[in-house]
């Protein structure tokens, strides 16, 4: 699959700081605030931005891994029981979405699990879970571009119905492996800085771990292609948020990032099209070891951290109201002049 | 003025402990959030706490120095007319406020105008600002005493009114000198470690804040009595949010802690009772100096650093989706059991 993402135009960055220096505050007082209201605005290509109908969509895969080797503390059921739990609106990501007025999508991307039909699931399953990468390659190359399309159609539908700001989360047992062999294959850090607790691990699991997870490495031929390297470690709900991203870019949505799972999507993203980061709003840096090297590596900063690493797109939900006010702010205040409001001297 | 306030009773810390531990995600996987619900969940000494009427009171009041030395870079009438903008709704906090459905409430403390009668705005001025530090005490003990009283009273009001979780916010042209003041003769740190760029100094301008600061600060005697310090520096609106922050723990409700000047008022109050700090969550890190070196005094974290400077209680409004948050997952997300998830398996 082919995305075309243009590089941001900046047109309007001018105009849109001098709509922000006027209002009547201190000149840059509201931070990183006045940066997302540009970026925003940039995006969007106007001086007045909205934020309409912001999406959460998580998609949920399996990983073959988890059935031969010990890298979760959870067992593979858990991933299929948490989407009925998403379906019937008790997760972390139900409450936060509700609280924060965010239109939840789940999604089976590949779980190990035939679902009663249910029309708040989206059914876009490759197959009931990868193969284990300790073995072969976790998906074929084929699957991974199908995921890839799976994944921008799930966007392209939201975005039809309106949508203009996005974020993604994920559920699926085994998957900050995953992240972490996807991680340590595009930065060229080794599996030990890339390899981290998970949902649980205690220093004695993270150990075996990071032994499983070299050696997963080491059996597969270093690739150049980022769609060989997804293909080699997965999972499908991995390759999904990536064709998701690359074509919300494309669509010039403005793309809230969730932690690190979701980060080394978009990092697989990033190695097919570096444009796509124009787009991105960092929600949080995750409590997960590997997601800060990650950010440093994108260059990039979240909005906070608050010691999350519960995935589902939680971080991306709790910064929904930033972006709002990002937003709000260089709509609704008022300027110097019409508020009569006398402007700074030269001191 | 006695305040009263007790130690946070955590008799039910374990029982919060126990039901967030059952919730249907990894153990201590929401971070801070779940450090928020359990000292909430204490404060109100209740399983399901509630955040009630969140509300923002913006104090304001004018400074004597201002019209004497350059130390803001903003003409004194400046606190006046950002008192129109807020009651005319253009302000940062106006939008803040709106997005995120908390009260705001504005008071006049001691602001040097005769505003028009109007139903938003709360009476409380002592006088039309403080005495110049720089000559006498910016205020006398009976009007610091009288402010503490005041502001109080303000909070009485708003709690009468069904409100437990509140912030406070303040406008006042050279505020952050009276607030660099507090904070050296409260920590001991020396004047430039205190002294920042406030509304936007230059570091010319900065320097000449500072060396007037000093100046001021050699005037008074090095006191022992919170009051008799508050007195020597001001000003009004700081006063009456000391005052605040202190019948607000009194009552138990939830103290939303903003930026560098609100701190240095919840310094004064700590000053006067530490116990105060129990039932503080704190906002924001300001981009203003001095307000790192006070949370590290106090020992405290915040939510997020954003790099605001702005005032008007702006970091307290946009915490408050995260306070929700916080409280929500406690209160509506199932646990394993209900939900039908396995636990964690002991790797």
């Amino acid at each position: 699959m082919k995305f075309d993402i243009q590089k941001l135009d900046i047109s309007l960055e001018k105009k849109l700081q001098h709509k922000i220096d006027f209002k009547t505050k201190p000149l840059g007082s509201l931070g990183v605030l006045e940066s997302i209201a540009i970026q925003v605005g940039c995006i969007q290509n106007v001086l007045n931005p909205k934020i309409a109908k912001p999406t959460i969509v998580v998609f949920s895969g399996d990983h073959g891994v988890v059935k031969n080797h010990p890298i979760s503390t959870f067992p593979q059921e858990v991933t299929s029981q948490m989407v009925m739990n998403f379906l019937q609106g008790g997760a972390a990501i139900n409450v936060f979405s509700k609280l924060n007025n965010i239109k939840l999508k789940i999604v089976d991307s590949g779980v190990n699990f035939i679902f009663p039909t249910d029309k708040n699931l989206i059914d876009a399953k490759i197959s009931m879970g990868t193969d284990d990468y300790t073995q072969n390659s976790a998906m074929s190359i084929e699957n991974s571009n199908l995921a890839l399309k799976k994944g921008a159609e799930i966007v392209t539908k939201i975005y039809s119905e309106g949508c203009n700001t996005i974020g993604f989360g994920e559920m699926g047992i085994g998957n900050t492996s995953s992240a972490a062999l996807l991680m340590s294959s595009f930065t060229g850090l080794p599996i030990d800085e890339c390899t981290g607790k998970g949902t649980g691990h205690t220093s004695e699991g993270l150990l075996q771990k990071i032994e499983i997870l070299k050696k997963a490495k080491s059996l597969h031929k270093a690739q150049e292609n980022p769609i060989q390297i997804l293909s080699n470690f997965g999972g499908f709900e991995i390759a999904m948020i990536t064709g998701a991203f690359l074509r919300a870019a494309e669509l010039k949505m403005t793309l809230v990032v969730d932690g690190f799972i979701v980060t080394s999507a978009l990092l697989t993203a990033h190695a097919i099209n570096k444009n796509v980061l124009d787009y991105c709003v960092f929600s949080h840096t995750s409590d997960e070891q590997g997601h800060q090297k990650i950010l440093n590596y994108l260059k990039v900063n979240t909005l906070f951290n608050l010691g999350l690493r519960l995935g589902e797109g939680t971080g991306a939900a709790l910064a929904i109201p930033i972006l709002k006010a990002a937003i709000a702010f260089l709509n609704e205040m008022t300027s110097f002049e019409s508020a009569a409001v006398s402007e700074k001297s030269n001191l």
